[in-house]
Order: C-alpha cells, then structure tokens, then sequence
C-alpha cells in the first residue's frame, strides 16, 4: 500500500487544494493531508480550526485523513511509513521554491517529492491571496467553500472604506 | 474615453517608475498614479510626501494625476470607472508575482492588467535597492529626479565608514 | 485615437487568440490582426485562411480589423500609425521570449509592447498543440472554434494506428 | 492497481532515466515505460534499439514494462487502463515546457501528470548532451550504462582531432 | 593582480559556500570572503563566530583571507582594490534575484560580478535550509564541516517531540 | 597566469559580445575568443569571416586573441592549458540554458564556467535578433560596429516590401 502525506500550512484551506486532495487520493492508496505546527508564526487561523474546515470537506472521501504535524516532515513520513510528499505546483516559481526542500527530504530519508500541477482556474488562488481580499472586503466566494468563506468573514473585519 | 491607473508603494518613486508612466500616458486617454495606503507597513516616506514627489515630476503631463487608495485595486477601479491596471516589468521573476494578482484582479471585476516592459536601463532599479544604497551612502542620483535624491539625503543618515 | 497591433502566425487561430483580441479590443480603439506572411516556414494553413477564420470570428466586433504583413513589424506600424504592439502572455516562458523583442521593436522606431495574460483555463492552449493533438487524432473542439475544428479536420488525416 | 506510463524518446536512455524510473517504480503498482514512435523525426537509435537497452537495465524490476506508443499519450494510458504519466524535471525550463502538455492531457481525458524531480547529479544529463559529448569523442560513461556507451560509441564516429 | 570578494552572511557557512569559494581561488589571484554586518538582521552566529568558521576551513589555501565588511560592498571593493564579486548560483531563481544588484554595482563604480555555478549536490543547500533542518532535529553532517555541525548542536535546541 | 575562453557562433558578432569581451579581458590574463566550426550548421558568415570582424574590433586589445575550434569545448581548454569558459547572461532563460553545459563541462574535465552578466542596454541584443532585423531591411548600426553593419548589408538583401 502506497500512502501518501499532503503537507501544508491551509490557513485557510482553499478550493486550490482541495483539488490537488482529490487527485492526490485517486493516484495513492491513502493520503494524510497534514497541516503544519509553526510555533514561531501565529495564523489567522488556528491548526485545530483548519483540520476541521479539511475534515468537513473530507468528510465522504474513504481515503482521506486530516493530522497536523511538528518538527521535520521527513520524521513524520518515517513515523508514519509514508513514501510520498504531494505538493501543488501553481506557477513556475513554486517548482523553483519547491525544488530545494525535495533534494533535502529525499538526502535526508530518501522520501519522494510527487508534485501535481493545480488546475489552470485555480492557478492564481493562494490562502495568501484569498486571505488579504476578503480582508479587504472583496468577494471571495468563487477561491473557498462556504464554510471557510463564512469562517473567514467571521475572523476578519473589512475596513469600511 | 480608456482609463487606466499605475498602482505602487513609490516609497521613493524612481526613474523607472516615471518612464513606466510616460509611456502609459502614451497609450491611454487618463492615468491616474495610485499610491497604495498599506497600514500595516510604515514607509520611509509618508504617503503624501511620495504623492507630492509624483505630482511634481507629472506636473506638465496633461492626462496623468496623481491619487492614493486604500482597500481593493479593483474597487478603487470600479469606483473611478477604470478599465486597466498598468504594472511595469523588470526582470521574469516580476512577471510571474503579477500574474496571479492580474488573474485575481479579472477574476474578481473583470478589470484588465496591462504589462509594460521597463527600459533596460531602469531594469535594475527599485525603490528597494535605491533606498539601500541610498541608506548606505552610495550615491543615487543616476535612478531618481534631483528631489527626490533630496529627500531621501534628508531623510536616511548613511553611516560614517 | 490610440491603434494597437496584434500580430502573429494564428496557424491556425485558437479561442486563446481570440480572447486576447477581445480583451485588447476593449482597451484600444482600434485594433488589428495582423497575419505573418513568413516566406521561409510554409504553414499548415495559408495566410488567406488563417485571415479568413479570423475575420470570420472577428465580424461583429466593430473596431477590430484583419491584416496580414511581410517585412518588420515596426515599419508595418510605422506605415499605419499603430502606437502599440499587443502580446499575449500564456506562461513565464512566453515573457522571457517577448522581451527582447519588446524592446528591440522600441529601440527601433518607439513602438510600445503591451502584455496582456491569457486566461487561466486558456493557458495551455497553443497553435502548435491544437495541431499537434488533432493530427494524431484528439478532440481539440474545446480550444478553437467550429469553423476552425472543421478547417483542422479536413486538412490533417490523422494516423490509422 | 494504480499503473503509470513513463513516456519519452529515450534516443538513447541515461541513467538521469533509469533514476526517475526506478522510484517511479517503488511509488506506482506498475510502471510502463513508453518509448514513442515518432515518424517525423528519425532518432539515432531505432525504437527497438531503445526498447531492448531499456528491457536490458529494467529485467530484474518485476513491475516495469517496456512498451513503444504512437499517437496521442493519452489514448495510451486509456487503452491501458492507466491513471498517471511520469515526467521527471531537471530544470525549472523543463516545468514550463512541461506544464500545458500536462494541463492539455488532463483536459483530454482526466489522465494525471506526476511529476518527479531529477537526482541533482543527473540534473544536467540529457539524451541529447550525451549525444553531442559522446559525437565529438568525449567520454560519456558517467552518465549512461555500458551497453548504452557501447552502442553510441559503435553508431558515433567521433572526429579525429 | 586580480583580486575578488566572495560576500554573503555565511549564518553558518555550508559545504556549498566552501565548494564556490575553492573554485574562486582557482581563478583568482587573490579572494577575500567577506562576511556582511547586517547591524537590522541578528543572526544565529555572530560575525565573529562566522568568521572564525571560515577562517578554520580554509586555513590552509595560501590565497584565501576571511574578513567582514558594512555598508556598501562596492565601497568595500573601492577601498581594497578588488575588481571581481564572486556570486554562486544554485537555481535559476537565485540569478533572478542577483542579477539587479550585479547591475546596480556595476553602475555604481565599475566592479564586474563573475557567477559561479553551484555543485549539482549542493543545488539544494542553503543556510537557512541548515538552520531549518538542524532546528527540528535532523541530521546536516553531510552539507556542513564538523565544528559548523558542531556549533549548529550547540547553538540550536531541537524539539523534545 | 589564469586563461579564459570565450566561445560563441559570432554570426555576427554584436557589441553585446565586444562588451562581455572587454570584461573578461579586465578579469583575466589571457583570453581567448573561440568561434565554433559547426559543420552540421551553415552560418550566414565563414568562421574565416566572423573571426576577421572579431580581430578587427580587439586587434588594440593585448590580451585578448582570436582563434576557431572544432570538437569539445572542453578538449580545446585542456589542449591550451585554459582554466575558465566565459559565457554572457542576457535573460534569465540564457541561464537555464547554459546551466547543464556548465555541469557537464566541469564533470567532464574540471574546467570552470564564469557567468558575466551583459549590460542592461545589450541585454536584447542577439546575432539571430540582429540577423533577422537586418534581413528585414531594419537598422542595427546601434548593435553592432561599422564593419559588422557594413557586411550585414552587403550579405542580406531586404525585401523590397
């Protein structure tokens, strides 16, 4: 059995990914989508309340779990007998950025790095992005699904202008 | 009647900027120079004082005016009834930041992003880079308009060695 | 009344094409296609049929007019005093091969270059691909229109195998 | 079952190939490499030259195959009920090059790219380089396996000087 | 006598840092690494400890000094008659972002950039991807030299998890 | 005393290649500039040509000779005793190109490749670019010396158009 880890920050999840989810789960016998603990970078959103936007999500597909993880990816693989990262890749730029991290993570436990390329409609949809929109008041219906659109409206107060 | 606008920090402005804009003023009927209000990052310049440094180079540029938003790009366009956002682009890696921003913009309003590319001699300047040599000591006269070497001679105490 | 240029090979013109001729049709006020007449690369189509699929598709658009040009580019704007050179952007790559380009054309005569980027879900879209799938026999009815689809049929004979 | 194709020219293989197929290999349930019939192009190995060197230096790895397709890619896989086509990167390039053919595939018939990243110490050999090394006398046995450096060294004549 | 600096913060230095400046010393007379006072940015090691790490690899390369150097590099250059910066290159992003700065020096007084292209085992290694990696407890023996392991174990107190 | 090669097609040679010339030449004792007899490719210019506009243009500079070669790059470099391959950046995609061959010629023999990066006012200018602007009846007096222009004139035949 092949299983797979989905590693990333999803703060907030996005429509983005959950696309990279779907076709990452119908390549691999399972796949964890794994949601980073960065102590030293306070989201939007808390880990607890981003596994439960994915695991809403999720809820119907059979391979499919949510975790969040601490410390090296590459221990969690080992610890987990995962043999792949997934990663989406948006523009050039992201294989450029991501390129680096898959020679050390493969240097340091021989892991392999499996990168999908996003979905043209969803090439420019980043948490970032959506993020800083709806801070701004714009309508970010069409880049998230309800509940991280509501979830996000919730968290953050457009300025009135 | 096609309008445009060319958003940006300009914090300085520089030559670069000003070429960028001269020839936007080439190509649309209005330009309005939009200087971004971003509360979360204090510039080295006030938002007034790069507004003022914008007029005074555009002074005698009869379809160019200078303005600052806050907020979405998009609703600044759609309030204004502007049709295009101009970005000018120095090196590749500019190009691919922008697009997802000008895919976000379409996406979002349907407002156009029209690239220029910058001269080559003015692919090397940013604001950035002349406020760090600037910082510095190093002599900058050669990226910006004499006021604004000025103020930035006022403004930054380059260290002593 | 600023004219703009969009010049090319269109062999043949694909729903990319036209959405970028759209696009640019809204912002200049007046805009044409220009067909390369490209004596040492015999095309799949003849620059007669490329213009009339073009002009077929284009018949509604009142400010939009089909050409064909020999010779250089800028001296073809020269001649009809076309201010601006229209370029669609699919991927970094397509940027890294326009801007030399871009900037000899205005080192030349002036000629401005302005890039505009294709539409996420038309970014992989092609002359050169839609030619290549339809002649080993793929359905390409979603990248080019249906004149152009039938064009495509009757001239490629697609491999038994 | 989850089956892949691994599809190319291989005119001839390198170890760069051999590399990305055998942790193609340890990802995937089955593994086809694909050599492609190409009538436009004659190759400096015939399709069978290139087929039987890589059955030479997969014999002992129970789940690849080696196969050759003409055609479209994607007809392949949906004749052979596969879900995935391998590509393995060295450069960034390769990714741009890379990414609308992935993205025209999918829009085809749903068939997904996975891409791998080249070992850094491969990450310059390609079957062209090693042609060109191996025609002008260099010696090229880093970068493919013995019976492939004997078959070039027996088709090259390398010059004199 | 041709002279040249080898810049950068060395926050530790790496085997990829000694691989570039080896191969700078091959071709220049004289090479000077040369550890940036950043007094905005505190690092993980002081100039000093940076330095003296330096100063230990390379005791034995007679035409090999270790220094440190704030503001201006090409100040620096001026003042100890240096004509060449050294810069090496891992991925094509790393020019992008150096290739502004190479001008910039260059019009400010003159001094060439010469770029050297990483070791393809050293593609991936950075400073920061060191820090990250020994930070969470993995194993960076094989990109740094013992005592820069050594002081990375000290320094850094990896997760209990 | 540390030897370079400078080795290009030169057909033509531009002031773009002159002015990375003229940097190696301050960098290093010795350098050569080695026009490459291509036998598969027939250029518009001789080598014999291409190699008296080279001597024309340097034929003041002391350490800098003109010379052709055939075969490996490489083996011209061990047969001269030159330690280092001199190449121009001009975009970003010039590196990504040039990248592999830097590998493959240091794991070939050890020989360095030193990137210079060209000057911004040159960074469009390319002999095909020149070529095809030429052929075009365009003016290239600014890219190239009289004697270039002079032969490019006498060579090409603009269309009448």
């Amino acid at each position: 059995m092949t299983s797979a880890v989905y590693p990333g920050s999803f703060d907030p999840p996005t429509l983005g990914h959950l696309d990279v989810l779907e076709r990452a789960a119908a390549l691999f016998d399972q796949v964890t989508v794994a949601v980073l603990v960065n102590p030293d970078k306070r989201g939007l959103f808390s880990v607890e309340e981003r596994s439960d936007l994915l695991r809403e999500a999720t809820a119907n597909w059979p391979n499919v779990v949510v975790d969040s993880f601490s410390g090296l990816l590459v221990d969690y693989c080992s610890a987990h007998g995962i043999r792949a990262v997934v990663k989406g890749l948006r523009t050039v730029s992201d294989y450029d950025y991501e390129q680096p991290m898959a020679h050390m993570n493969r240097s340091l436990t021989g892991v392999e790095t499996v990168f999908l390329t996003a979905r043209p409609e969803f090439s420019f949809v980043s948490s970032s992005l959506v993020k800083q929109v709806a801070g701004l008041g714009g309508d970010i219906t069409a880049y998230v699904w309800p509940s991280v659109a509501q979830a996000l409206t919730t968290r953050l107060r457009p300025p009135a202008g």
